[in-house]
């Protein structure tokens, strides 16, 4: 029985992969920046026009010309003459002048004339009206400069430049920066579509009642929500014997249907060798890399075949969906085109002595606990849940992973270590 | 002009809110199980069997009595008579008698007298046979313990035991659980209802053509995707102008059709308090928090009328948005029942010196500049991105944000900090 001849580590088995897939054109789609959440923006796209598109009042005030504050003081006020009050949402009616001012609220367009606002604190009305009216004297107690409490025609954005790069993930803000340009459409990249095919003799569907002997499928729906999760679209191919020639035509029929497809078999060296074989079968340059230097997930098998990722993970629940966040969800970040941003991770305090294998990558469930101290702040605990690799309550009870990276052969209990969320 | 009279810190604040909301059940709904991602679980869900329903090999190899290998070593092995091979996906035909074993497959279920499993690599065909073949002797050169390369029925989860307890939000682990239960179908928490009524003579809809003094809206918008990532369902109620009675109206059609109303009014002191005065019309308790010591948010107000919260928010995008994450997300999390997992940080050193009031909470959008050092590990740079709160693309702009607490006067340049991402 032979075992494997050569295990990559994890990055290099990645680079193997991603080298070997071509770059190919990010396929489009027109979309309501609405339902836009989490799609990835597939072109640069530009300003329109300036934000905001006139001087705006950052406070309540009077909008001045700076000049006529000069010298202001409590003791020595300056004395402006009020015209009428600038309307919300409509362009002011009149030019401020030498020696005038205009009641402005927050967010009101400056009139012209005007550069600067006072703030309401700093000012009276002369005669000791409750209410400033048109006409009044306003007592001005504090000098502002050119600009002061006024936001500028384009200090959020200017014409033209491009406000979200290709490959940015929409988050609610970036929602929020479209509408403001009245940008209510836009191209995203299509969902990669990702084939899900479940192997094993003993796997049957989870609507069916178990027989001695089987197990439910349990890959197919874990990697299905990690591909949703992630932006793509799954597709299962459903539950194939251990029969080569039908997984082939499975197999044939994903890459031809897909983007990506991902077959899970058993776990035993005859199931692992059958799906290398049919990968291989599947066009060149077939399997890249079978074996990878990581716990779990050594048995994994990636592969490129018609220029599409062909990735065969491990039966076990456990290794599948921690290599699918490995190896499948790169792929789907590379076929949206998206810059990933920094991996969410907790940093926690390790609880027991975890040593591993040097050169080897581990990736160990790990509950956080979180007690209060008494600054009222959180210091988490990091506590791995230990199990063998099939056993997906592992994860169901792990808030996420920790890495012990292939140069370090373990942490200590006490240890600051980093766990990435999952 | 009144100025807020007492600024409550966030923390208190948010009590504040959370004392005055009456505990509600729980709406649930059914629904399938592989639409579940993002849901949360409504009631605790049990294991209707063991998972493993049956002793399984995590190895391949041969399937024993323990008591047969006693002793075995490479120069004193064991011999064993091989007896059929164990299929998968179904019930071994055979009982291992004293001195017997089956040839069994990663995955396989363990005949009835076997009670571990010796691995492929510590045994040999007897005579020198190639595959082994039934009648054939095997040479056992290890012992194996009770139990060895077994999973246990139950060892994954027991009958009856809590799965999944109520308040779970599903990732794709869960979903895998569910499923290996055979669990197709489950309780989850209806999504709250969040009605949305920007305010302000000044915003149109951002399908709309500009005139001087007007703006798009904004914050509907990035509070309807953040509602949605929450887990809660936003309803839009348009864009209502600064006239008292048509908020009023608004707001009470909002809050006898939604579970949450979210007002966004613009920054000045009227519309400030028209906000608050319509919440107090709506029902008691009315407004309980009206300014909170945080920037950006001070105005932010907190009410609950008739046992429902009424957020009214700043009208600038950003404090919009940042008091969303830090009062509409907690009583959406409330409202689904949810346990919260902890938030996502990533932990940056700090690039340059940033003071903040003693006593106020502040929140700055932070871009995270991510150089690889020479392990290939991250180190992230914290970028604190400046600019007025009424600048959406501060936002877009930033990875996250940075938390400085009310008891901490600022961080230094070189600090490291917790960026919480969004």
């Amino acid at each position: 029985m032979p075992e494997f001849l050569q295990l990559l580590p994890p990055e290099e088995a990645r680079k193997l992969l991603f080298v070997n897939l071509p770059d190919k054109k990010i396929t489009h789609e027109k979309i309501e920046t609405v339902l836009s959440l989490g799609r990835v923006i597939a072109e640069n796209i530009s300003a329109p026009h300036s934000l905001p598109e006139f001087l705006r009042s950052t406070v309540d005030g009077y909008a001045v010309r700076a000049r006529d504050t000069f010298g202001a003081s409590d003791s020595v006020p300056a004395y402006l003459t009020l015209l009428d009050e600038i309307p919300m949402g409509s362009a002011p009616s009149q030019n401020i002048g030498v020696g005038q001012c205009g009641l402005i609220h927050t967010g009101g367009m400056l009139p012209p004339g005007a550069d600067a606002v006072v703030m309401l604190e700093n000012t009276q009305v002369a005669l000791g009206g409750d209410r400033p009216s048109p006409g009044n004297e306003i007592e001005i107690f504090r000098a502002v400069a050119d600009g002061e409490n006024v936001i500028q025609i384009g200090e959020d954005v200017k014409t033209g430049s491009v406000i979200l790069p290709s490959g940015c993930r929409i988050r609610p803000a970036e929602i929020g920066g479209l509408m403001a340009l009245g940008i209510t459409h836009l191209s995203v990249a299509a969902r990669p579509k990702v084939g899900l095919i479940s192997s094993g003799d003993e796997i049957i569907d989870p609507a069916e009642q178990t027989k001695p002997g089987q197990v439910r499928d349990i890959n197919a729906y874990t990697l299905a929500a990690l591909v949703t999760k992630s932006g793509g679209e799954p597709i299962l191919y459903g539950i194939v014997p251990d029969i080569k020639s039908e997984l082939e035509a499975a197999a044939r029929r994903a890459l031809s249907e897909c983007d990506v497809v991902v077959i899970t078999a058993g776990s035993s060296a005859s199931t692992r060798d059958m799906t290398a074989d049919v990968i291989a079968s599947l066009g060149a340059p077939g399997v890249l890399v079978h074996g990878i230097n990581t716990r779990p997930g050594k048995p994994t098998i990636l592969g490129v075949c018609e220029g599409k990722a062909v990735i065969g993970l491990p039966g076990n629940p456990v290794s599948a969906l921690v290599n699918g966040y490995l190896f499948v969800v790169p792929v789907i970040e590379k076929l949206l085109g998206e810059t990933p941003r920094p991996r969410p991770v907790v940093t926690a305090k390790l609880t027991v002595n975890l040593p591993s294998q040097a050169g080897r990558e581990d990736w160990i469930p790990v509950k956080l606990v979180s007690p209060q101290n008494s600054n009222g702040n959180q210091t988490h605990l990091a506590e791995p849940i230990f199990g063998k690799s099939n056993l997906i309550f592992t994860l169901t009870a792990a808030d996420g992973l920790l890495r012990i990276p292939p140069d370090v052969t373990g942490y200590g209990a006490g240890e600051m270590t980093e766990i990435v969320l999952f």
